[in-house]
């Protein structure tokens, strides 16, 4: 393990101020690593060129078994944006700044070739193919932030775009088949947060086998407190919870996850077996 | 849409020889573009620096919520291997050519931190908590292939790890609330395949609304020539099959998308609900 990136013991506060760094330097992976959400934006859309290199890079990545299944979408409608904004809640989601995109699983338009070719829809239903196409479309979605940020534009991943998942099935006609894995906003950014400490990588990363928590309680120990300054540091009026408190009291809550997905999902075709 | 990057007339074969292109170029950006999967490796495993490097950038993606719900298990040990070699059937997966990494959706460690503090499990078991696991992992993997490829590296996308998912979960210890996402190979090149023709735009991307695929009926006809085309040059004596028909005869078949992903789930305590 490499002290200079990973979080152990209780960070001192430039190590907040400065990108986690890697033995290895290059542009790209120095760009990676300096990756934060950006939820403030300037009201600049993006240019076509910076567009279609968006998309392109996005629709050339990985896809299981060659079948591509995703799909983009670009809210350009004022009318269908402020839909997505009512789902998510998100203040950053409505408006103009910053361009939107939702990356869709799409199992629909091979249903399409599968109908034509007079062959049976049964695969499409099944949660092997589902998952499939999640992992298509989080390719899809990863690469494209990658893209941006080497162009020095700003991100957020906006898993609150389906808070309200109907509506925006119901915003974007999406066909059976289908479900909007995750928004995202690119944009020009107009702030330049901290970084974000992540996991040391004794909890994340295993040799051959699970790397079970009980073996790294102190570790888990020095993260919590490493997460809690850099809360302070972020704004010292706002939460200030360390990460083992945030998992006890925040997660599952939030309309997504405290949702029917499943319902949602089954009323779509999708992941009947 | 640019002509240059989309292939929506017959390819002409120059186009299969060189990467797609965007309107703005930039090494990370060039480097995504020039993406293709590698099946064959020198034997020579990655040194500590690059592994260290390559873990460090997947660590440092975007998380939702920041739950950080994955975790990766770099598989060292030759009987380990062997277990994914059994799943998977792939022979690039045996042997020691390249390094095999298994991206994990990891709902266990925030499991452990609640009922240390004595909380329920109950959001543990729920889609939307899962689904956020799987957009964190694909999220670190995707992070972790552009920066291997950023130094030159090949990787191959592991969809096959898990055609015997209840193996790969056995041998590498991985307990309820885990769930092996993809592996991934990590490894130096021994070959340099054709870059391997994506959808048209127009069928992947929509503007504010779903691109139904009847409306791009000649868009799909000229994709499907081009395909035939990159099999051909690919291998004269190989598989030579347009992507419809891909999608007609072969979606469905394979062991991971006709096990029973469902009930392998409910086993690991995910997806109850």
């Amino acid at each position: 393990m490499n002290p200079a990136t990973d979080v152990t013991t209780d960070a001192p506060t430039d190590q907040l101020c400065t990108a986690p760094s890697a033995p290895i330097s290059n542009p790209t992976i120095d760009q990676q690593l300096r990756h934060r959400t950006i939820r403030q934006y300037q009201d600049k859309p993006l240019p076509a060129e910076v567009l279609d290199t968006l998309l392109t890079v996005a629709r050339h990545g990985a896809t299981s078994s060659f079948f591509q299944h995703f799909s983009i979408i670009h809210v350009t409608d004022p009318a269908v944006r402020e839909q997505m904004y009512l789902s998510s809640g998100q203040p950053y989601v409505g408006g103009t700044k910053a361009d939107l995109f939702v990356f869709v699983i799409d199992l629909h338009r091979n249903a399409e070739i599968r109908r034509a070719a007079g062959k049976d829809l049964e695969p499409l239903t099944r949660t092997g193919v589902f998952f499939q196409g999640y992992q298509d479309t989080m390719i899809a979605a990863q690469n494209m932030v990658v893209a941006a940020e080497s162009m020095g534009l700003g991100t957020t991943y906006l898993g609150s775009l389906t808070n309200d998942v109907e509506r925006v099935i119901e915003a974007l006609k999406l066909p059976d088949y289908t479900f909007p894995a995750v928004g995202m906003l690119v944009g020009y950014p107009d702030q330049t947060p901290q970084f974000k400490p992540r996991l040391p990588r004794a909890l994340t990363v295993g040799e051959n086998a699970y790397p079970e928590l009980g073996e790294h309680a102190e570790e888990l120990a020095a993260y919590d407190q490493t997460v809690q300054e850099y809360y302070d540091l972020r704004d010292a009026n706002n939460r200030v919870d360390s990460f083992s408190n945030q998992v006890a009291n925040n997660l599952g809550k939030g309309p997504f996850v405290e949702s029917d997905v499943r319902a949602v999902l089954l009323r779509q075709g999708l992941c009947l077996k």
